[in-house]
């Protein structure tokens, strides 16, 4: 046993815990969005994630990690490492390829994740294979190759995103308005005189613990983004997650308590949930202060995006866009703030935010490389679920929407309190 | 790299990890009241939790850490460290005061939603939020410091208290019976002939699974508490964990057929939890075998003094004081009788309990240091909330409360079967 | 501080916090057991997991562990051990017996919680807890001794299993076989003329977040079972555990969208778990191809069982035998066809598969240990069952069936949505 066999257990098993927190994930997503939706779409939408869990690994394992990860060609796209396979010799961590590669799994997994919220309760169960597809094995995968493999040209021009607030929330979260636009409203969300019209959520309290697996995950998403144990920030990055998420859970109690005269329960939960997509590119780079400003900042923006998207008949069900999209955007931009030069030094000179005296460049390759990321999502989704409507609908049929997914595409209700047992014949005959 | 940074990186992601772990009890702290409450109340009881952990994080950020863990003055207080700024050098850890103040945060947060639960169905919203600051920003860190700071004076008489029986549950206990004394039973608990009204969990498998997720989180807490990877009684308090919650449950299943003839589904749950309660303290420092003795007593004890709370009209709708205050008392108390010579050594000499030869001395300190937390922990929730009343309600209008606090308070059901939109305008008018 | 107290350190977080995530695994079987079953045996279902914690955990740390892990008698059984005391001085691990107990103990509630899921909705509560006994007692450690101590004689003949795709799943899917046969099938779940009876499951929800709590768990359970941090295949383990799931849940969405025209969430949900126990004997020793090979098998042969079962009016409500026994025979021997010289070597010589030149040497080996386990699972469970038959009902009344185990057996039902309080004695008067 000598000091260097210990460095790599130690950084494995890091890595290898963080990104099975990130992968538990995914049960949070599952219940965020089954507790959001109505009752009779709970078990469509879980259905999504597992699409997301299971397509996703797969296509990012084939060619997604390959086209992020590979050896660069042009600063735009990688070209080896299909099966992880190939010359992958530019990746030289401390940790092995694959290790590197589940880490890598679960964040593709999430991005996809955000976006089946906003396509909840009407979205072609197919046409969202393919989708999911898409976005794992080709969409997400150059967006990270610009910002986060070696020669990327986003990340040449200087652009830093530590735990993806660029990379993974704003590209899914505008992937996610685009599919939302795309794919229009639920029917009846928008009366023909555009009145908005609301439901309550079916299942605040799985929703509720969703958001606290998600915060759960959210400390193995950014600490682990280190993936090295002996990285001095991680006790840093584990705080300024902590502060901006609490801070973007109060303001949003306190915000909805002077706004709609009560603390609105999912906002609160959208709320920290913004804290914690705002601090994802920053947490790192930023100081405490700065971190629960984000957070504050990121849980009010939500609100009244949420608010604004309503008024413009765009009908986000679960609050993708505002979540993962604004506060992602946000977060982005407050690193070309308060990125602070004795927190960015490690990753080399001149990473220096607009308030601690680094002028404009920061904070302009922050904007670029936003812009860019967020068009590209954005236009590829639109784009891809235009491609898909020339095979197959995206959207269930309105029989299908109005008795809901589950019983309508899933053939199961997502709670049943039925006491004995069907006898099938005679339920059939009785139709 | 070398060993020195090895060491640190260890401890860093063994804190970082269970610290994470701990903040996840939050999501079971959420379940299991949501599922004990009746249905009318679900959602209240977790905004209540958001309220613990998000202004539970920044009140201790921003002075309650000062508090407990600054330069002390007088062994009662600490007096540096706002912000985490300031003269911390006493804290001379493997790991950083921010590493440190994760790990401390998510204690104090844990400590405020014992008490959300007895306070359940009936406090004002507003009052939470100020009892939660006085909780996390005063009373549990002044009680922390006497006990764990260097220099607080109960930690120099003696007592110990590995990760929290006293500290934690025990205060948290006791200000959660204080406060729900002081706020009074719900409507319709006890009848005006003094019977005993009872209604069933609106959903014992989020309960249950609740608790679930508290145990998982307990191995972060008390393993956690080491702070360090390399303390080598990890194994032991990990196994004296297990053993004693795993003793509570089987004891209460036990005890609940003898005494009820049936397995009582929330006395199990909350049995298994009293056990993890109970063996809080002494994890480190007793045997394998007073682990199964602690968790037991915890548990019978708990079923006890939850009927004695009934008849003594003491409405406490989780079970928060049964469960906290009295396991956590026993706990803290079993300490003086079982710590082992050689599980305390490392602290320093002479923590023997009465049972190896340690006479009167631990047991002493150890009851001393309990009632002056516990009495702390009432007296200061009743003149706080004594306080509130003087500015706000501490509690709910009798129509909220007889409507849900969920709708009445916070404009949503927890649950809702709602199959199409509401046209908002056309329920305006149907007013 | 040097390398071996840093080794030491290391080890022993890696195997407590894997542990933990084992152990949180069973808030996903309650999870994924109430949402399968029936709303009025949810709670019952949950009962039953708590025996299997907390019975299980204090009668593997009285005796199991030592007839499983004690000095070797014949190849057939541990002899010292009892209460982690004696001589176990063959176990020479860098971590202590009592770390090493933790993880041991987190696989037994494992297997015992495998069997509560073919059970669930008729078997009486005082059997079952006799049940748990004899299985963590019992028949599981001897299973066990065989397959992994030291001088095991299925070990000795040349059996591999890493995880236990056959000491855990084959075995607690055939005992949950057994169990499922001897007690018979739900009242109504097979019509006199023999028609197959379906009721939806009651919360898919729970059932689906059990699944990825599963999932979450399995990292620890796989990649834990290195017991070494530095172990370095932990990254290769962890990525054949992520793409076996996945394969088994993506193939199990295609599969049932050819075969029953639509995505089934149950087969969904299953199909994810055969696939994680699929690889659970081969994660370390195959490639990531034939993971994704073996999750696919997996989740197929799952499939078509589960309808296999149906039609041999063999009742087994939530497909304890189908995921837990099938997939788990298939993996061990899939460890005969796939193992890898290469992912083989640091155990010894000559575990090669039949497709990497091996010959028929391993494969016999693997099958002949299958056989072995899986028949004791099944007739050692048969015979308990007799035996615990002569002394008390195996199956609650039918009237209790009828009724519901929640409140026919444990005297609350899993969900109520009572809003207020009940007067005891108007309601006993009223009966």
């Amino acid at each position: 046993m000598d000091v260097i066999e210990l460095s790599k257990g130690l950084d494995t098993i890091w890595v290898v815990l963080t990104a099975a927190m990130i992968l538990l994930m995914e049960g949070g997503f599952a219940l965020l969005e089954a507790g959001f939706v109505r009752q009779k779409n709970a078990v469509s939408i879980i259905m999504k994630v597992f699409v997301d869990i299971a397509f996703g690994a797969l296509v990012f394992y084939f060619f997604g990690f390959a086209l992020m990860y590979g050896q660069d060609a042009g600063g735009i796209i990688g070209t080896t490492g299909f099966l992880i396979k190939g010359d992958l010799s530019h990746i030289a961590l401390n940790i092995t390829h694959e290790t590197y590669w589940l880490f890598q799994c679960a964040f593709v997994i999430a991005v996809i994740s955000i976006v089946s919220g906003a396509v909840a309760e009407r979205i072609n169960f197919k046409a969202y294979i393919l989708l999911t597809i898409a976005m794992t094995g080709f969409i997400y995968p150059l967006a990270g190759h610009w910002v986060w493999s070696l020669n990327g040209f986003l990340g040449k021009l200087g652009m830093i995103d530590f735990a993806g607030s660029a990379v993974i929330h704003a590209l899914g979260g505008f992937s996610a308005l685009a599919a939302a636009m795309f794919i229009g409203p639920r029917i009846g969300k928008f009366s023909a005189d555009g009145k908005v019209n609301i439901v309550p959520p079916s299942n605040l309290p799985l929703a509720s613990v969703g958001a606290f697996i998600l915060w759960f995950g959210w400390f193995g998403f950014n600490a682990g983004s280190t993936l090295s144990a002996t990285n001095g920030t991680i006790g840093h990055i584990a705080i300024t997650t902590m502060l901006s998420a609490a801070a973007g859970g109060a303001t949003c109690i306190l915000f909805t308590m002077f706004r709609y005269k009560k603390a609105d329960p999912p906002m609160v939960i959208n709320g920290s949930l913004a804290g914690l997509v705002g601090i994802t590119a920053g947490c790192a780079f930023v100081s405490d202060g700065a971190a629960i400003g984000i957070g504050a900042v990121s849980g009010i923006a939500m609100v009244l995006v949420t608010e604004w998207l309503e008024r413009r008949q765009i009908d986000d069900p679960v609050g993708a866009f505002a979540v993962h999209g604004i506060s992602g955007s946000l977060g982005t931009l407050a690193v070309g703030l308060f990125a602070m030069p004795e927190l960015t030094e490690g990753i080399g000179k001149g990473y220096y935010g607009l308030f601690y005296g680094g002028g404009w460049s920061l904070l302009g390759a922050q904007a670029l490389g936003l812009v860019t990321v967020s068009v590209w999502g954005f236009v590829l989704t639109w784009g891809v679920l235009w491609l898909i409507r020339k095979i197959m609908p995206v959207r269930v049929s309105k029989d299908e929407e109005l008795i809901g997914l589950d019983v309508g595409i899933h053939g199961v209700p997502a709670y049943s309190q039925e006491h004995d047992f069907l006898d099938y014949d005679r339920l059939r005959n009785s139709r």
